[in-house]
Order: structure tokens, then sequence, then C-alpha cells
């Protein structure tokens, strides 16, 4: 049995190139005392990576050359040396990109298929479900009425930032880009509108979107959206900033928005990482998982069959082709 | 008896020029019941005003054609058809740019000159001091030991908040314009510290005053330091943003810093306006009351006599040209 990883070839230089990444074969490793050895059927494909495999200051240690690159992974368990797991069973892991993984059983997450899809748990159940959470509610702090601005909202942070407003009482608009995405985010998400930031009059848009000014703006993207939105913000505005995935490619520093607004409405940009509000899982989990099992909470999975199409599904994201959550099934899933 | 008073002859594009102001004269108000004339002793001169005389959307309304500019004033009462107040007593008004004012007696504060020079009432003592205490102290919330970086640091803003990041056991470091500032920052003030802006290393000047990097950034100026000092903020940084002063002039928008380090440190930039935190006064006078008399903290001034030089010290505020708190000496000050 060989286990096909992929590995960081080079170091991107602005947009990723599928030559950055190479397909490797190595033997199936063996777990030692109290590992469990996991075959990945879902692994996750998310903007955090692309800083990750870059050599720039970030909150984590870079992938090296030659190295797997680092992912969130959902997997079944083959072999385990860990008391609390058994072959056959669904875990929530880090094995990254690659067919097997071997890792700590402590570390794992046990998964039940019948509670909700295990490829959840990299999603709306996951990761960017609590992201979009603690980013709206304990840094944007959304009062009913008012008004929700997120970017990339069909993607899987901010389509749950949008419809976790809706059920907050407030109203919810969201920035995509191509127009099937705008329509999905209001459609099926139920957010209030949507509008799309190719739109040439993209001030005139999100005015015309939100009438009562911007009180909440979630950040995932950077650039133009948010140098526009920061023309419409109300008084004291909270902009939980996620992500600039505008930006990821960037061979440099970039310019950002003038900040003057800012000062003028007394708001504020809080920058957070999921990482240091793990505490909120539990809270994340019941809120989240009730909201889904009484349907009051949607999503959509973009996903992309086969571990080799990882990187070009990985810098597909980065250029907002994905739909929805992005996972690469890299082996059939027998709970489906 | 005449009053002169300078009103706004046109809004000015860019920086403001000496024929945007004009000098009227006109008769002295009579106060009605429970209204108050005073005499401009002091006239206080801020970057606020800037916003002020500009169309742009702001916190407050415009000063219109015609209008006398505003700002806070200390005066002597001459005439008082309000029960609290007597002719003699000095008090603290908003009776902007001319030599006499009427006002209701209810919104003006009377000022014992025995207890502190009347001056101070608009400078350490006053809106600039606790605009320095409420964001330092309530959004900045440096711990001891931490490092707080202060732009315009020989300011009537800046001097006090890195005077009180070391009262609260800080390291401070000021950045200033000329050397003759950042001296004096040092040596009389006692920062630990003070880079000038004009350095063509700042970052490198800022790295080697900060060598445990910056955890706080109190902001007054925006632009090129603001730009640096992002690329050295520690995880969790606090930036409370007072002022924009650099950009204050510019005729469009401005384009801000890459925002990238606020995301990877988790660090949050807050606006602020003092208005909004009236309530800190009187912490604020018992606290910066007290350092003042203890000797802890102090202050300069850079006082302009006469009101026709209002204009010309005001442009040269926004160049940098002041040193210290700036003050137009409208009518000579008996208490001192």
């Amino acid at each position: 049995m060989t286990n096909r990883r992929i590995v960081l070839a080079r170091r991107p230089v602005g947009a990723p190139k599928s030559t950055d990444f190479s397909l490797v074969q190595a033997p199936v490793p063996t777990p030692a005392e109290g590992e469990v050895l996991c075959r990945t059927i879902y692994l996750s494909l998310d903007p955090y990576m692309r800083g990750r495999i870059s050599e720039a200051r970030s909150y984590a240690r870079s992938v090296e050359i030659g190295q797997v690159i680092v992912g969130g992974t959902v997997g079944q368990v083959v072999e385990s040396r860990h008391p609390g797991l058994a072959p056959g069973d669904y875990v929530l892991g880090n094995d990254g990109w690659q067919e097997y993984g071997v890792s700590p059983g402590a570390g794992l997450r046990r998964l039940d298929p019948r509670q909700a899809p295990i490829s959840t748990a990299l999603g709306v159940l996951g990761m960017p479900g609590l992201t979009a959470y603690v980013g709206l509610l304990d840094i944007g702090r959304p009062k009913p009425g008012e008004t929700v601005v997120v970017s990339a909202a069909s993607g899987a942070v901010g389509s749950v930032v949008g419809q976790i407003a809706k059920i907050k009482g407030c109203r919810a608009v969201g920035v995509a880009g191509a127009r099937a995405k705008c329509d999905h985010v209001v459609r099926e998400l139920g957010f209030d509108a949507c509008v799309s930031h190719h739109d040439a009059d993209l001030a005139g848009a999100l005015r015309a979107a939100c009438p009562a000014g911007i009180d909440v703006y979630f950040e995932n993207v950077g650039g133009r959206v948010l140098e526009t939105v920061l023309g419409l913000i109300n008084v004291r505005a909270r902009i939980p900033l996620c992500g600039l995935i505008a930006q990821y490619n960037a061979t440099g520093a970039v310019a950002g928005p003038d900040l003057r607004p800012l000062l003028v409405t007394r708001s504020l940009i809080q920058g957070f990482i999921i990482s240091d509000h793990l505490d909120r899982l539990p809270d994340f989990l019941a809120d989240v998982g009730g909201w889904l099992r009484e349907g009051r909470l949607k999503y959509r999975e973009d996903i992309v069959d086969g571990l080799e199409r990882a990187p070009e599904a990985f810098i597909g994201l980065l250029e907002g082709r994905n739909f929805g959550k992005l996972l690469v099934r890299v082996a059939p899933d027998p709970a489906r």
C-alpha cells in the first residue's frame, strides 16, 4: 500500500502554479503507541493555506519545501493504538494533503455520521463555521435591526455569517462575484440582498442594498470592497477582519483603504484568528448544530474528486472559482 | 466696543491659505437671560478644526461660509445673566475664533486659577489631555512592561499619552518631526526614546527603539508612520485611532496601510472621538490633575499673540510647525 501525498515543490511567487506542488508516493505510515492511522476521505481547502506555503510573517510556521501541505481532514480510522478510537470510526483531524496520515489519537474528534454528514465537520460545523460564529457574534456584535454586510458571501465562512445575521434579526447583505453566487445567497440562503463586486458602481449598488447604512462588515476579501464599505459605515460600526483573500497572492505590501471613515464614525477593525477562540466550540456546536437540524441554516459544498486535483482546486479558490465550501474527496465517503 | 472675529471666507481646497479666512468686526453681543458674555483670553487651535471647515462627512456639522470658526476658549466673564457666574470669573467655553462670545452659562466650566494655569483647561487638563487619557487607557489598555508608541509625540495629545504610558509602567516611544521635538520628548517629558519621521530608515529606527515590538500605537498622524508601525506590532496590539493629521489637507481619498498585519497579529484599530467619552472627565481630572501637581506630568505650550494670527498659526499646526499645545492669546491673561 502506498500513500500519495502532495508536497510543496517550491514557494509560490504571486499566484500559485501547479508546478509549485508535487505529487509523491510514500509508504503508508505505522502508528506508534497512542497514535492512529487514518485514511483521508475529505481534505478541506481554505484560503489561509496560501499564507502557510509562503515565507511571509504569519501566525503559524510555514510549510517547508518537500513537506506535505497542511490541512484539515475528515478520515476513517484504519488502525488505532489509542483506546478511544477503533477502526471504522470517522474522525476530524489535520492530516493535510495526503491519502493516509498518522497522528496522536488525543487530537482527533470523533464524528457521528448520524448527526450530520461527516464533510460538514470541515465546513458549516467546522472551522469555517466557527470562524463565522465568533467573528460575527463576538467581534461584530450585531443588534437586531442592524445591517450586516459580508464579503465572499457564498463561501464557507460568508454564507454562515449572513445566515446567522438573519437569525439574529439583522438585515444581511452579501458581496460575491458571479451572478449565480449572488442569486444563491439571496434565494437559497435567505440574505436580503447580494451585490457583485464586479459591478462598475459598487458603491451605488451597496448603498441601494443598505439603505440604513452598514453596522457590521465581516471582511474576508479586502481591496476595493473594503474601501467601498468604509464609505457607507454607520457610527460605531464593527469590522471583524477575517481574511484579505484579494491580496494573498500579492508579492509585496498592498495599499489599504483610507482609514478616515473609521475616525469619523468611531468604528473598529479587529483582526482575529479562530485558533484563539476554541473555547467557543461548545456554544457554536449547540447553536449552529441546532439551526442546521431546524433547517434554518443551509450550506453548499463544492466537492472535487481526487487528491491529485487539490492544487488546481486550491489555485481556483484563490481566484474565487469555487462555489460553496471547497473540499477534495480523497476517497469515497462510506457514510454518504 | 467692537468684537473682532475670524470667519470662514471660503472652503479650503488642500492646505488652508490665509485668504480662506477673514477678519471682520461686529458689535460685542449682549447676553440674554441665562447667558454670559465672555472676553476670550485663550483660543485653542486643534487639528480637528480642519474637518470642521471642510464639507467632507465628519462627526459634526461644518462651519458655513461667513460663520465664526469653532474652537474651545478660556475667557473671563464680562457680564453674566446666569446665577452661577459673576464678572471676573474664568471659564472654559466654546466661543470660537473671536474676542467676545455669548453663550448659555450652563455650558461653561468655571476655572480656578489657583489650581492650575487657566490655559491648561485647553491642553493638558482639557480636551487634548482627556483624549490622551481615554484613548490610551480605555482603548489602548496598556499593561506594565508593554511598549507604547505615539505619533505627534510633542503635541498636545501625544505628549500626555507618552507620559501616562510611563506612569503606567510601559516603555514609551515617541515619533515626531524636528530633532528639537524628539529631544524634548525624551529629555523633558521622560519618554524612553523618540524617532523622527524624517528618518530615511524609519522602520530601522523604530525597531531599534522598540526591541520588544509594539503593543499599543496611539495614532495621531497616519501615512507612512502608521504603515511602518504595522510592520512591528505584536500579537493583540491595540491602535487607538485619534487623528490622521498627515492627510487632513488631502483633496481626495488617501491610500491607507496594508491591513494584513492586523490579521496576522489579531490586532485592532479603533477610531474614537472624545465627545463620546465625557463620562471619564472626573477620573481624568483627578488622575491627571494629581500627576501634574506631583510633577510627574509636564506640558509645553506654544502661544501665539493676537487673534489676527490664528489663521497663520492654524496653517502651521497642520504642517507640524507648532511645538507643544498651540494656543492663541487673544487678550492678556490676568491670572498669569
